[in-house]
């Protein structure tokens, strides 16, 4: 970060407890700043105090001092960044390339604040969308037998690119519990059902034997619980007795990269917090 | 039925074949008619066919006499009935009256083509809301040991008033297999969840404890198995983190009563047809 | 307002300048509260900031008192009020009762924090529905001659019940310049279009002839300017080249009373700041 | 087409009188095939009768002699078509790629059956898309000076390519008169505000100005009046205070490219009919 005139945004969590609005503020003014949004809420239920506020400031490092004083005397979680700053992101895909091609197409537009560093595939079939959006695509295979290494792979390219987000854009592999801790609350993934409807395999199949009348899809983080991590955004498509399943399935796609892309905004915006597994979202 | 100049619905299902079209828009014109709307549907998973024919004729009997000849040929089932004629219905209720005072207001809106019989509650609570809108209160208070007895009141209810409707307006009783069994296809339940999720008890706070971002309802017709009956109609409502459970029931009875009285009005109308347990609605 | 641990929420709009959250958090902590939820806003247009805070506090005069004196320095036009004290409000009608059925319905339900003193109605049709939900209903018949006479026993009205607020539902009258002015930010309609489309009369009928594919609902502020006062809210449905302008207007009045009832909600919990023509919502 | 074993689909529309189904029914009958799906209309207001069948016949040209014969009796507008042969399309833009690049993925991704001969675009930035997607660009730009000759080139290549469908996909230049005539019912513009609001330039800034809560986009056929022509698809987007115009542009986008597809699609799929100045869209 340089140091003349800064948008920053600092979110955080704590235990509740009266005056943190007042220190956060305060410590804003110090730093010679000005406030530009303040949101912040309290979970009657677990007790917890989230918060995200951007600011204008003449330099980060006083307010960053100042953060960390703060944070050690309410005990909070932290995070400070300068507000556009693109995430470094990498893209995992398997051979549906809806969502890899919206998400690869917004990030062109300036709609999404992520630099995506690589799209690993462990199919080769979405490459040519990789190379069309001039992104390094990395061919990953997995098999029954090489997952370790596969993982490994993927975890030295978060490492070497010091990767702060990694994106599941249809990626049909399930996780191992150990990469899951380890990216907890950075991993993101899109499952094409309204969840919790409708886990694991083919959700559009099990939609339209039930006979529903909605199909949604569900972006959330990753954990090692499959499926049931903390959500991010949802949505809905309506659909009639006349849809087959593959005409469902092309419907949902809609609904999917819609989605994840939502999420990824609002994640790449600082706009997401994690409460336990629920989220927290200042719009 | 009178005899002049009538406007008749008539749906049907069977086996799918060549020609039931044309035999059925055959019909209609040897009776005189003529047709209104027409919609069709053959299921390509159970290789049934399903339509829904209005029409305008002179008189109901040539057209019953030859509906019944056809159906002999093709093994249909099948229905007519006069357009606008109003299903005689009861509606059964606990305590919390938002769907009940829906559908009575729409009732006599005239937007709604059922005739309310009677309102059928467990507990006292919502009889003024039947009475203001003049339709008879009955209390039937269900407890552990009177269950068999309440449903014959309710069974003697439905023949003494050829009930052809049962409403279930969050109805807070599981009702016997016997029941479901001789009322099959006649009774409609609103379930505050989006089905299948957060089936059984208190769905909300189950929506809350999972952190979903949509909230919603699903009417379907009851069966033995517990919210698994023909999804009829379903609708969501966007929530966020700062929804108590409390505050989340709330929104969520406005979803709660538009989607019941949605699938009421679309069953009235004859828009319905069961396929397995799936639903074939004409719009 | 009694003086022992009151929730209150403050609401404000000043020209926007440095310090002004830290200013509010600060009066909040000196009166020995603590702040429940805030959120701001800077509308870069027109350099106007506004602000909703709501706040636990054990007395009331504390608070008021050094509300008074930060409006001074920062030319602050505020609201100071107990969070869930029911506005005092008249509701307005003419023949169409579905809006007011709903606002009454989720009154009784304790789901609108209003007080409703009275329903004025130009027409005797709805006094039924009032008097079910025991609200006085006077009847002020509106003649091309007498208009300005009625329009002084609104006021009359207002000023004995101390009216802060009145609803049109689906009023079918126009007020007069003098009153709008009069009662400005206080009387809120419901036109039964998605505006700006279809301003003026028979909103229906124009939709169908342009075969729009959504039909919408605008509860907005009224001013001098008919149709065109601040929108608080907006919604609509989904309609096809098979409905009427009868069955458009049916399936519309649903919309029109959603989102009546959500913009009185709002108003009502002081969410909703006017930004010139535009409202600032806090959700 | 080829005589063996087809799937066709027949729209129609003429005078409403009796026995129109039961004439093309047997008509399907005669020629040896059978009916897969039918949806018919009568328009009370226009007095016309729209049908749409879709059909499995061992051969097309014996369908065709028959159906010219009907037509001839009913004075019906008709056309049969194989189903999902793809239109010959040409796509229009100008700077923002949105739409063009949703459509030409969909295409690729089988979701859409057109056949897209060209890109025709008045700015050279697009380019590259429509070579991603092995699609000829063909620069054409235009002038104050230069239309006519402009637009014969569009309407050259329209001659050579046989081009069934043209889609405006923002493409910022008006057509002549001329064109929208020589041209009508086969030429889908997308609108970037929910019509009738916000016709003409900067809908957004003016969507922006007038404090709208929901934004929207609206497809529909081109003719000579300009945002004035039959609506085929209309959607909307949920927008609060906090939006710029550039933020509402960026989001509104999502919907033009959802709209535009659908509209699209159904057209290509022969399920638009036109009825005056309103669509009947059998779905």
């Amino acid at each position: 970060m340089s140091e003349t005139d800064k948008k920053l945004v600092l979110t955080l969590s704590c235990p509740d407890q009266p005056g943190i609005v007042h220190a956060v503020s305060g410590l804003v003014g110090e730093a010679g700043g000005n406030i530009l949004q303040s949101a912040q809420f309290g979970d009657p239920d677990t007790g917890l105090f989230f918060m995200r506020v951007s600011m204008d400031v003449p330099a980060v490092e006083p307010v960053k001092t100042r953060v960390e004083a703060l944070a050690d005397d309410f005990k909070m979680n932290w995070n400070l960044d300068e507000i556009g700053r693109p995430l470094r992101t990498v893209i995992m895909v398997s051979k549906e390339g809806h969502c890899l091609s919206d998400l690869l197409y917004r990030v062109r537009d300036n709609a999404l604040p992520i630099d995506v560093k690589a799209v690993v595939g462990n199919h080769p079939d979405l490459a040519p969308i990789a190379t069309f959006y001039q992104v390094p695509f990395i061919l990953v295979p997995v098999t029954k037998d090489n997952k370790p290494e596969a993982e490994q792979r993927l975890l030295d390219l978060v490492e070497a690119e010091k990767v702060e987000l990694v994106v599941l854009a249809r990626y049909m592999q399930i996780l191992s519990d150990k990469l899951c801790g380890r990216m907890s609350g950075r991993i993101i993934n899109i499952h094409h059902s309204f969840l919790p409807s409708f886990k694991g395999a083919k959700p559009y199949a099990q939609a339209h034997d039930r006979g529903v009348k909605l199909i949604g899809a569900t972006a959330h983080y990753v954990t090692a619980d499959l499926d049931e991590g903390p959500i991010i955004e949802q949505d809905v498509a309506r659909v009639d007795h006349t849809l087959t399943v593959a005409a469902m399935q092309k419907q949902g796609q809609d609904v999917e990269r819609r989605v994840l892309a939502q999420a990824v905004k609002w994640h790449a915006e600082h706009r997401v917090l994690m409460d336990g597994n629920r989220t927290v979202i200042f719009h």
